[in-house]
């Protein structure tokens, strides 16, 4: 299986950088081949702009989306995004690993989804959800917070992470026709004890050699829903 | 009222700029004062990092709110985000505008929340939803879509565009106190006719104008968590 871990926090030392590390060191154990795009380290572009494309389809009004299939087929795209494409192309899962900031991504690694995941190859006219352009491949989200787990239960403040994490897991990374695997999520991180933090790398690590058994979430089904997409009367 | 639109979307001729300008005409006419944040225009950098502080509390291991509440009290925070900070701080009403990228902001507005949204001034500690720094000042969003708005209805493929906004909604902009009123949504931007479009600024002027009768959305109440943040027996 081939592994591409998305690792996005501005602190090499942090608890999600070692999260990173013991992935890559489990992944490759397991005999899987494992790629990292360390965005801070790479000084990753999070900016989607009209400076992606070398070659404009129209040069005077600029259509991201169209510019992307545009720029993927002319070979005109920048080359940083082409270079994360191809990686994301060929994974057989795609690791998020990113601490929490305002309940969503760092911004950086928002600018990896704006610009990595383009129209035409990642999703485009009906081509979403379980017809989606990343469909066969799985994705995992793996998260550090502040936050206590009892914040985030149906009762709790937040409500439930993934209501709070809907825009990713289901409205991008389901979204491409990935099957998303449940996050794993270290909760409350600057605040436990260092023993606290070495049994979550051990679950971390024992979480990624049993991912092949899992089952992933439950999303939308285009098969529910009619041409324009209205719901279909009967629903599976 | 001071107003503080904050604008982010690559094409100066999108409808989305069209929204930022009805914004600031409207507004101004009605006799308030309004401040434009053009984030494309400014060139905003998006990345929260260590870069962000001329001083370190902690020079060895970057806790990024850590810096945010020690960068504001010594004054070294760096220039761009102290400027963003004080118009924030300065407004009445904050309006974010901007086309939806992945059911979320694009990278460079979510940039200006993770860098802007400061620790210490804005939230911190219990100082959060109805104990947030920015209690008494409102929030609207203001976005551009493709999508149609059947497939966000409750039996919609992607549910409610709220429950996609969730993490935006509650978990930033009510997170930190704001008032949140319903978002302006222009549905369907791109495939609209040009009467559609002219039909959907009105609409945004009188939206506008109408502001101060709006009643904002629900959210969590901390009167309805104890001290360790679990819920109360008997909420309201």
């Amino acid at each position: 299986m081939k592994v591409l871990v998305i690792h996005a926090h501005p602190e090499p030392l942090s608890f999600s950088s070692a999260l990173r590390t013991v992935a890559v060191e489990t992944f490759g154990e397991a005999g899987h081949e494992v790629e990292v795009s360390d965005l801070y380290a790479m000084n990753f572009n999070p900016v989607a702009s009209a400076a992606d494309f070398g070659e404009r389809a129209k040069p005077d009004y600029c259509v991201y989306a169209l510019e992307q299939r545009n720029g993927v087929e002319t070979g005109t795209i920048s080359a940083d995004i082409r270079y994360e494409l191809d990686k994301l192309m060929q994974c057989d899962l795609l690791v998020l690993n990113f601490p929490l900031f305002w309940f969503s991504t760092p911004a950086i690694l928002k600018g990896w989804i704006d610009r990595v995941l383009v129209s035409g190859t990642v999703y485009g006219g009906k081509r979403f959800y379980d017809r989606g352009g990343l469909r066969g491949k799985r994705a995992l989200v793996s998260v550090t917070l502040g936050g206590q787990e009892h914040m985030f239960g149906s009762e709790g403040v937040h409500g439930p992470l993934e209501g709070m994490l809907k825009h990713l897991l289901q409205g991008t990374l389901a979204y491409t026709g990935l099957d998303v695997l449940p996050p794993f999520v270290a909760w409350h991180v600057p605040y436990v004890t260092n023993d606290d933090r070495v049994a979550m790398l051990k679950a971390w690590r024992e979480r990624i050699l049993s991912l092949e058994e899992e089952t992933p979430l439950s999303f939308p089904s285009l098969n529910d829903f009619d041409e324009k997409l209205y719901p279909l009367r009967n629903k599976r």
